[in-house]
């Protein structure tokens, strides 16, 4: 059988393991697909470079991808952001390969023009490694669960936030300190503002949601907020409330008032210690998935580093490959439902608030006016003093839209009574969502 | 486009699942497709039967399978057993269809034979369901981790051993009461002998260790206890080792004497309850994946069930569909790795043994020479008194192979201050595994 090109668009972490691996199994990846995959050229932006023990034939590093990108069956694109990788790749359809990417950015914000142009030149595209590192997840999305309806999914799919919140309710750090230490490790960029503003989970939201629903979701259509605003009293707080603080990506399919839509959104959430995702320590990613006659799923595992990524990436170049060997073509993009995106206001949330009031009676029934005022139910309310003797209100309340908590949030703060809302976090994974 | 027909056989609690779900979600499934999906007969053996509501036409229904196979794109197998299961399967086959099954007693049987069969035919076979029901394994397998090597899968893949030892776990009660809960509740069958033997966990073993390590395991291979002998005395004592008793499924790649090889064996097992396995409660199942690339992975979900079960079927129904819709087939089977098999005396395990022993000095000396005889590394030894006074040693050994382990447990028997051996468990997931 004669050999199967595959093309390495960029040399980093990952592709530097995507190599070393093709290399090292050659023997049980041919014995996989029926064909040897023989590494035909890395691309990579300067020749020149010093680059360690790179586990493949250094004659293969060259600069120019537009070239490499026409002479391969299959084009691994691991370079990262929109350009130049969405230019490569397409020209890589074009060119008749299929296409292995972990560029969760491109994918999120272009979608749609990669899956047309996939469909149009008749390719594979595979993207599973570009959400929760080697978490099989959307080869189970959309193909084991191709025939349920998927009604939820809730993940923890960003391993540096998953690291620095984890940190806080371990050791009491603050956010600053938690991301120096996260830095420290390796585990947090020395920008870490994709992870920690939540662009690079609401990124992931939106390939899990386009997936889940049958439906495009773009990184523009989800709500984000990121976990720079959680404090150490947010986490103590949490504590008290038997929960635990997580960044999660949450896609909900919903009932509004106009028929089916659905919510995608990315926020730091308490979710209680009973919940499987409170449980996901450290750097890890875990999905919670909620399918109507599945029931409920999870899936969890490293979402990060080169090797689990690496892994994913090669699954995905199998299946590729085989395609090659065997006929036919992986499923395509399936966006038949066109649910629209509900906007966050319109989201039925939870919130937990926290209040520092005046200590005097009467405080309650005015509190609890307001909550009253805005058709908003309240769970659970305690009144304790803090460390430094303040009075202080916690209000947990029951599901209701978020323009309706956001606005009775505003409205408390304006009450004489009230000397400040010390946080605010949504609540998840409780019994009646 | 013209309809697919798909042919079901067997309507009992998850046959009727399917149908109700194709006839349900007949405009999803079209859309994901590219082509509807016509149910065209249903098969059972006998017509008249009372089946409550059907959810299909009950003109579908009828006795001649042999004839219902011959005409469906799709044959969707769910009567089970071996036969007449095999000859109507290899039957579909030979008349060009594509066969999704949940038979895993036939798969573990005799799979190379319907694997040749769909090869030759060029037909496609799927079996998702046939392990741990609507969690999405089998497919992460083949497909996902297509390009690693797994090292080790550790699975709790039968739900009603699952209850029944976490009921003896949470409530302290005797394997046969815990048994007759789970008979009351439907979690067991009236003659439960196939789940509490392990017979239906080796099937599933089987199926696991064929796809992890690419190599053809039966269910004749699988070593095979089941836990019928494990007693409340044996909960209390895992429990005092912080553990928990689970039977798993254990499938590892092994470095033998010899070279490469595979174990896969189903048997009770403690756990220390630090393990993700652990924490798997009432009826649920949970794998366990370790990959050299990947790492640790873990799926988790509900094992069984109408709803669950059918929805892994649906999910192959698709991909079967789709593939009759633009060309192609899924994978095939991947046995070239041929790995032997290694006996359970070769397996490498850890033993708990708890032993009623004389109350006089020198009983430790003793007990410990006889595991240095035998090569048996002892990690911690407890004396202790037990509810009726007697004197108990537990000893947890290091790893050893299995073989030295039995036999230095008979020749404890042996002994003059060994009144009786009163427990022996194995150990697993510890961090010497």
């Amino acid at each position: 059988m004669e050999p199967l090109r595959v093309a390495l668009l960029g040399c980093g972490v990952v592709g530097g393991e995507v190599a070393r691996l093709l290399t090292s199994q050659a023997g049980e990846l041919a014995a996989r697909v029926g064909a040897p995959l023989e590494l035909v050229g890395v691309a990579v932006r300067r020749a020149g470079r010093e680059r360690g023990e790179l586990g493949f034939d250094a004659g293969l590093l060259t600069t120019d991808a537009d070239e490499l990108v026409t002479r391969a069956d299959v084009v691994v694109e691991v370079i990262g952001g929109i350009e130049p990788a969405r230019s490569l790749v397409l020209r890589a359809m074009e060119h008749g390969a299929g296409v292995v990417t972990a560029n969760k950015a491109l994918l999120a914000a272009d979608g749609p023009t990669l899956f047309e142009a996939a469909a149009k030149h008749g390719v594979d595209l595979y993207y599973e490694a570009s959400v929760a590192g080697a978490i099989p997840l959307l080869r189970p999305l959309r193909e084991s669960l191709a025939g349920d309806r998927v009604t939820r999914v809730l993940g923890i799919v960003n391993g540096t936030t998953n690291y620095v919140l984890d940190k806080m309710d371990s050791t009491g750090a603050g956010f600053a300190e938690a991301v120096e230490q996260a830095q420290a490790l390796g585990y947090a960029e020395a920008d870490p503002t994709a992870d920690v503003e939540g662009f690079d989970a609401a990124a992931k939201a939106a390939i899990l949601a386009s997936l889940a629903f049958h439906t495009r979701v773009s990184a523009a259509d989800v709500h984000r907020e990121g976990i720079t605003e959680v404090s150490a009293a947010d986490v103590r707080a949490a504590q008290q409330q038997g929960c635990v603080i997580k960044l999660l990506a949450i896609c909900e399919r919903v009932t509004a008032a106009a028929g089916e839509a659905v919510s995608v959104r990315v926020h730091p959430a308490m979710l209680p210690l009973s919940h499987p995702l409170a449980q996901v320590r450290e750097a890890y990613n875990a999905v919670y998935v909620e399918a109507e006659a599945a029931g409920q799923l999870m899936f969890y595992g490293p979402g990060a580093g080169g090797r689990p990524t690496a892994s994913a990436v090669l699954g995905d170049v199998v299946a590729v490959a085989r395609h090659r060997v065997g006929g036919g073509r992986g499923p395509g993009e399936s966006a038949y439902a066109e649910l629209p995106v509900l906007p966050m206001s319109e989201v039925v949330t939870r919130y937990h608030v926290r209040l520092h009031v005046a200590d005097r009676p009467g405080v309650l029934a005015q509190v609890a006016g307001v909550f009253a005022q805005h058709g908003v139910s309240i769970e659970t309310v305690q009144q304790r003093q803090d460390e430094a003797g303040r009075a202080v209100l916690v209000v947990v309340t029951h599901a209701a839209t978020d323009a309706a908590l956001s606005t009775t949030v505003e409205d408390l703060a304006e009450l004489d009574i009230v000397d400040s809302v010390a946080g605010v976090l949504r609540v998840e994974g409780g019994d009646d969502r």
